[in-house]
């Protein structure tokens, strides 16, 4: 059996890491603010999971969404569990906005613009107030 | 304001419909049993939601997930909410296939190969059963 990526290595710098799953922050030149949270374990699928387990990481994106959206105010948050590729339990969590590389279009689409240099130098200054908002929040009981 | 077209309109051929969200099937001819989970209500991000709410949207995504393992046995089961486009939440639940258009890719990248008929044809019998599943795993309590 192959090794699997996100059981040998982090999958991005981590934010925050329990028992059951970690957050990390992507290095993606074109999305400052990109985050996964990632199951620890190696399972497949949402439906692999225990009902209780799925409740557990899906409260995790949605704290992760709400701190994007607090310090990034982005038009849109994108959320994708895909693992075509890694299928170990992962979900991108993408703030999207109008002036980036693809919008409206998904991240796995063609780009349609690149984004100016300032832009992308403005939300990568915010990235040590996300790291803080996602600890915030994920920290919180709800 | 402009209209919000899944205000307006289904978003696909209704397999499960209750007063919070609706379960539709999406008419992708690459895609077969491709399904979306709609909130009914206009609402734009998970984190909008009262965190009920999420649960109980994210139960619905769960059990379509479900009813599309047992009865399509996908390779992979492929989940977002994007809504760039329309910012009405909305889910997009895709069975993978190694044989489909853009395994291992998004299905929003560029294709890779085309299906052959006779697989797509198999893939397309099977929907029955699936709208069947689809009521059947929705309509249990958890």
């Amino acid at each position: 059996m192959a090794v699997c990526e996100l059981c040998e290595e982090s999958g991005g710098e981590i934010i925050f890491r329990n028992e059951q799953l970690r957050v990390v922050l992507v290095a993606d030149a074109n999305y400052p603010g990109f985050c996964r949270v990632i199951w620890n374990a190696h399972v497949r699928e949402m439906t692999d999971l225990a009902i209780a387990d799925r409740s557990t990481l899906m409260r995790a994106v949605c704290q992760v969404e709400a701190a994007q959206r607090e310090v990034l105010q982005p038009e849109k948050i994108n959320l994708a569990c895909l693992g075509n590729m890694v299928p170990h339990l992962h979900w991108h969590l993408i703030p999207r906005f109008a002036d980036d590389a693809h919008f409206p279009h998904p991240i796995w689409a063609a780009s349609v613009r690149q984004t100016a240099d300032e832009v992308l130098a403005q939300r990568r200054a915010l990235l040590p107030a996300l790291q803080a908002a996602v600890i915030r929040y994920v920290s919180c009981a709800s």
